[in-house]
């Protein structure tokens, strides 16, 4: 079945997509747009002085230099999925209001990394070391710590003030805003509240697979696929029966695209995926992966391997052999074969839902295209 | 002058404010406002689960208990100036848009808590403590500061969001949006660059006026009172005259506003400001006052006078000698009666720019109030 949709999917999309418009370099549009906004409001901002651009300067690196743009990809085949034309005058706007997406996600990870004191994101110092080290180069007063999370946090802040100036002043059309609002509100909130319920699962303890599962309800699957399909549909004025078929396309993909990462983050090839080899493990991310190892080996009564994998958990020191072992174990107790099952459901699922939902093509074919790459890719 | 202003524009609203209105009630209607909007979002989000619904409850009792309500007032007067009328039903529209101010403010003080690592706020422990505090009660994993930090964080960018969403949410008459974009923007984009310029010189030990002065221009007076007015008056549909006229008034009254706290916070009654005497000196606040205190003790000679000051300034455990000490310095080099000129030359100006607008009435003459209450007030 997989296959011949694969197959299809891109016969379909050659055939139907329109050339030199958004179908074809999404990305790269995206990016302009997201560079001429940055000179737009940086131009605006210029009476407040040098010091706030040399700011602003490393949050539109941060923003250009980053990223698959899976939002707003999936907002824009929601939008064509839902009757839009690519090459109307209201692409334009459409456009340039699914890429506040990128801003939302920019302040999202300066926060977490925050949060999380990462230090590399995007295989460049994330943005409260880099301020950090400012500090450090220029022999400022007090602590560099402090300063670096102090200046990241206000960078966030005008990445997510940004996005939504972004989104409300890109010139949609008549009712369009007042529709979408819904999702996009929704969006931010379920965003903000997944990473809530993560710091509190995490400061909890609490192992389960549940709850592992619910901080990706809502902090991925919501906010990465379900609700940017919203927003695209709504924008376009799609009816609640569309509206319905993206959003458990878009909850089922988003839940198996975040599995297909947690995997990805124990048992990918950091030559492909560009990420060090058990970095989840070592940040202490409590994924569904890690909570079923756990809850299998401990209904299998296998107790030294339960400490084996709670004592990996979050071991900044973690070394080769013990990252084998537990990689070993977790296949051993049947925690990457029920994931896999999982993913398949989930993408089985999620493709059944668009199949049934008056999608326009090449929409319907490239959103199945999306939920194959989205949840079997190694990178 | 002042005396007799402040008579007529008594006189003024008692005659021309519109009974049952925000004229005569702002706050209670702000507050009324943000209490329906967060019963609404917290009914939208319930599905997410009660840990996120806990938390939403401590920034609402948050948003809920604070606060005079500064900038609504400001705006609500802005848009009356410029011809709104109270009794319409846009002027509903326009409150629950400038109520929106107020989740920008509560944002923007938890994040600012944050990096200032305030213990306390309005009397209560700030949201990243009581959070911290949780964590202890509860007996959680990890640093309770580190999940205080994370949960205000997150909290923060949840009242900033929102405060997005009540804004373009908020049901404005056509074209209204548009017209006040360009102000929302520039408020938080300014609020946001006065807090890093603050953060930015802090580091420095940049001690001059000048620094902070241009903190003071954007982190309260832009903020606080030049954009709301702004916004206000662009939602009326004002004319470039109008709104120039508000700007200027805003900047000059919103300085003065600032350099009145800053006395208040040095020589303010505890019993009536709520602050205990010194705190801004306590905390390492660079005021205005403080650095101008440092300059005219450099330039008179006083050596040992200007340690006292440095090593004052962000002392902890400063004890009441030394704090006497620092305000008897501070009279002595005329640095007091210094800021109370400006504030005086500023509230001038501010009313002259007032004066020759094309203001309506009652806001020309509440507008003059304001200024005075603003920059005289003794709490």
């Amino acid at each position: 079945m997989t296959r011949s949709l694969c197959v299809r999917s891109l016969a379909t999309i050659a055939r139907m997509t329109v050339p030199g418009t958004a179908d074809d370099n999404l990305p790269e549009q995206v990016r302009a747009i997201l560079a001429d906004y940055f000179e737009a409001r940086r131009k605006e901002a210029s009476p407040i002085g040098a010091d706030f651009d040399s700011a602003l300067d490393a949050l539109q690196g941060f923003v250009l230099g980053g990223g698959k743009r899976l939002r707003p990809t999936f907002a824009w085949w929601g939008w064509r999925g839902a009757g839009g034309r690519p090459d109307s005058a209201e692409a334009r706007t459409v456009l340039r209001a699914i890429s506040a997406l990128e801003l939302v996600q920019a302040g999202a990870l300066v926060h977490d990394d925050i949060m999380d004191a990462s230090a590399v994101r995007r295989g460049s110092p994330t943005m409260h070391i880099a301020f950090a080290e400012q500090h450090r180069a220029e022999g400022m007063r007090g602590e560099p710590e402090r300063f670096g999370a102090s200046a990241a946090l206000l960078l966030g802040d005008v990445a997510l003030a940004w996005a939504d100036d972004l989104f409300f002043g890109a010139g949609l059309p008549e009712g369009a805003v007042a529709r979408a609002l819904p999702a996009w509100q929704a969006m931010r909130s379920e965003m903000l509240a997944g990473q809530y319920i993560d710091v509190l699962c995490q400061a909890r303890g609490d192992e389960s697979p549940d709850a592992a599962m619910r901080v990706n309800r809502f902090k991925t699957a919501a906010y990465t696929v379900e609700r940017p399909l919203h927003i695209g549909a709504s924008l376009a004025g799609a009816g609640a029966e569309l509206i319905a078929a993206y959003r458990n396309y878009g909850t089922e993909i988003g839940i198996a695209f975040q599995l297909r990462d947690d995997l990805l983050g124990m048992f990918g090839d950091p030559e492909v995926t560009g990420k060090p080899a058990g970095d989840d493990l070592r940040e202490g991310k409590r994924t569904v992966l890690m909570a079923l190892g756990i809850q299998l080996a401990e209904r299998a009564g296998r107790r030294a391997d339960l400490t084996l994998l709670r004592t990996s958990l979050g071991r900044p020191d973690l070394d080769t052999t013990t990252l084998d072992a537990v990689r070993t174990l977790l296949v051993e107790v049947g925690a990457v074969r029920a994931i896999e099952e999982r993913i398949e459901e989930l993408t089985h699922a999620g493709l059944g839902a668009l199949r049934i939902a008056p999608v326009a093509e090449p929409a319907a074919a490239r959103l199945a295209e999306l939920a194959l790459t989205a949840t079997r890719r190694d990178r």
